[in-house]
């Protein structure tokens, strides 16, 4: 049955590779601003790029969440340097089960975390809750008819979180909800994950890259005066 | 037939270190899936291509445990991306004592921890035990022949842990534990080196490789709409 | 003559992010010592030589805080070698609002926090406060016409913290208060990135990158005596 | 005088920055086993190739403590791969005050810290001390006559640590005893630093980079397989 379910969507999906990560970008920018959706078809270059793609699955009994971490993207500048034009996500998936192991990825729904929410994630105590709205047509004619939600709420004994996704669509009159148990170890690997992702989601890890030194040492004067002040 | 193939392996292995490390990766796959372990023969171009080995050892009085972080292996797509076809490990490898510093290497038993039991492992509280089961013939003809059982439980006053493995061979009619006592410094070395890991298993990190920017800039009309934006 | 001269190199790098770039450098070694600020003019050098620029920018209701990581810089030695030759720091950068989410670039108040005061606010208890002083006139005939003074502090509930920034300038009579309120994921992210930025700040993270190896192997006997060795 | 003293040991120091080094080397070897020792001589290479050097200082009354992290040193295997033929420590150097902010360069005694000492000195609680006992001696016929001890205690109040240092030298009639006082932002910086370092002292960062992908992407079979195998 897997056979005959997964790959069709998988064939779906990796035949359009590149229009998976179209919709991963595009929803991860929902969430973040507009101008940047306005940007989205330059990306088909980024895809033949050598971009690497990985994720961390979790599969549960009524539903999977899978987590892809996006890094910032920089754009050249006059000067030569380089900035942010568009931050860093981790972008989470879910996919309702529709049988044992079987999820229905035609029905998956997306929600990109932004920096601080994940700060939010990596920082909750484990009777803690916390819960994030996210309009995709933000600032667009069609802004408040769709609603996300998420919510992380402790499954208790510190015994590791709920993750509940609901989204509200006010054309299609549906309202979705995915529900998916994370364990005190999932959870261990979505904060050391995530941790580690955020500093590439915000660039710091590129602009902390070291420049090429320049041919040139300290006159000693300097050298003594610095050791003064570092004392200092 | 697994469990007559592997041995033989390990001895053709022993020779060269080249080959230990073969014997690494197939026991990685051993208790991951067997997929794996039918691409193991085309790993050793692997090893012409500047790979890197290191390891963790703890050297005690009754055996010695030896942990080697194995980083995710990536494909490439069509789309000419790259893609995780299998994701890292850490590799536990006990071996019993023979005489004071002296370690059985032919009596060598591998155990190879998932993101998830990584996870685990680094969440473990002071007080707290957890207890992984794997079976290296798991979906053959062998499965259930062989059972592999890794405890970790703590060694009292927050001094540290007890790593103890037990290797059921209903083949061979053995039953091999070997334990390890770990001391509380030793385990914050582990810590700290399987939360660097994970990324780099889960594939994470090769993600977050910052891609060559494009040539634009943002239109200040942009800048000043986004700056608006992520104060929202 | 610093504060004359100050402001106006700021007004200078108000009209291209090249250059304002150019007076991050400059304040964040003005809060360090005056040597460094000798240097300055040679920096512009860096910013044609693929440097990348990220903050993270947290916007409230009466002042904004965008904060920006500075790498070490390292110098040539006559050896090959390179030196530190300028710690790196993470700089802020207070302005206050003039108006919805509409802040005033001109008022603007750099303050450059060090390895140790960086090391300071990421172990900051949940009620705990740290303070810090500068003087950006440290060591010239200006000392102690300017005073910075960044307090952090507890929001209460361990909900975040304060960051309020007093500038009290002796040559132009004036006091300047900016607070900007940090929610506890905020500072989630905030410790995060800070963290990951100190290794950089400190020049470890060139440190540590592996140089070539030496085309050489152990001798067995080697291998053996070393595993001894390694047990002790 | 402080421009008569550091000037001249700088000077040295500098001229001569490889046999500076070569010390460094030479200390944390001596910590860790005698084979390395004898490929000492063969480091001077190393200097020219691009090496760093970054510290991070503590300057107090009545000592100075300079903390250095060295790599792992791989070696190159006939297979092509590399393996690490040196673990990496993390040096500390100190030097005696003679004076306000004065410190004797001459007579600074350095103590290496192996991974797993590193690990006990992350893992300090706020009222715990550890202590550490080296002989640089060890295993040559000079076992024994100098006796190195670290002494990591806190400082009362969560405060942060006493870094004492007492060096014991039966040959030259000597016993002497350096302190350092290091705040509790001290550490923090002491520990995220050395967190950071770890992974390289192990060498477990060259071995996560990630190899060039091979050109091979899953049969379709496999695919299925592997997620029945990961879902389980």
């Amino acid at each position: 049955m897997l056979s005959r379910l997964c790959p069709r969507s998988r064939n779906v999906v990796y035949a359009a590779s590149f229009t998976e990560k179209f919709s991963y970008i595009r929803d991860a920018l929902c969430s973040c601003n507009l101008i940047a959706q306005h940007r989205v078809s330059t990306n088909t270059s980024e895809h033949s790029s050598g971009r690497a793609y990985a994720d961390y699955s979790i599969f549960k009994g009524k539903a999977a969440l899978v987590m892809t971490p996006l890094p910032a993207r920089f754009s050249k500048m006059d000067s030569g340097g380089l900035k942010v034009d568009r931050k860093g996500v981790v972008l989470l998936k879910f996919m309702p089960a529709i049988g044992q192991r079987k999820y229905d990825y035609e029905k998956k729904q997306y929600f990109a975390l932004s920096a601080t929410e994940v700060g939010s994630l990596i920082g909750l105590g484990p009777t803690e809750t916390c819960e994030f709205f996210h309009d995709p047509s933000m600032k667009s004619s069609l802004e408040g008819l769709v609603k996300k939600t998420l919510t992380v709420s402790p499954l208790g004994d510190g015994n590791g979180y709920f993750f509940n996704l609901s989204v509200l669509n006010a054309v299609q009159k549906t309202n979705e909800r995915l529900s998916v148990p994370v364990t005190k170890a999932e959870f261990a690997v979505i904060r050391a994950a995530c941790g580690f992702a955020l500093p590439h989601m915000m660039g710091w890890s590129k602009v902390m890259q070291v420049q090429h030194p320049e041919h040139r040492g300290l006159l000693p004067g300097q050298r003594e005066l610095k050791m003064v002040t570092d004392v200092w």
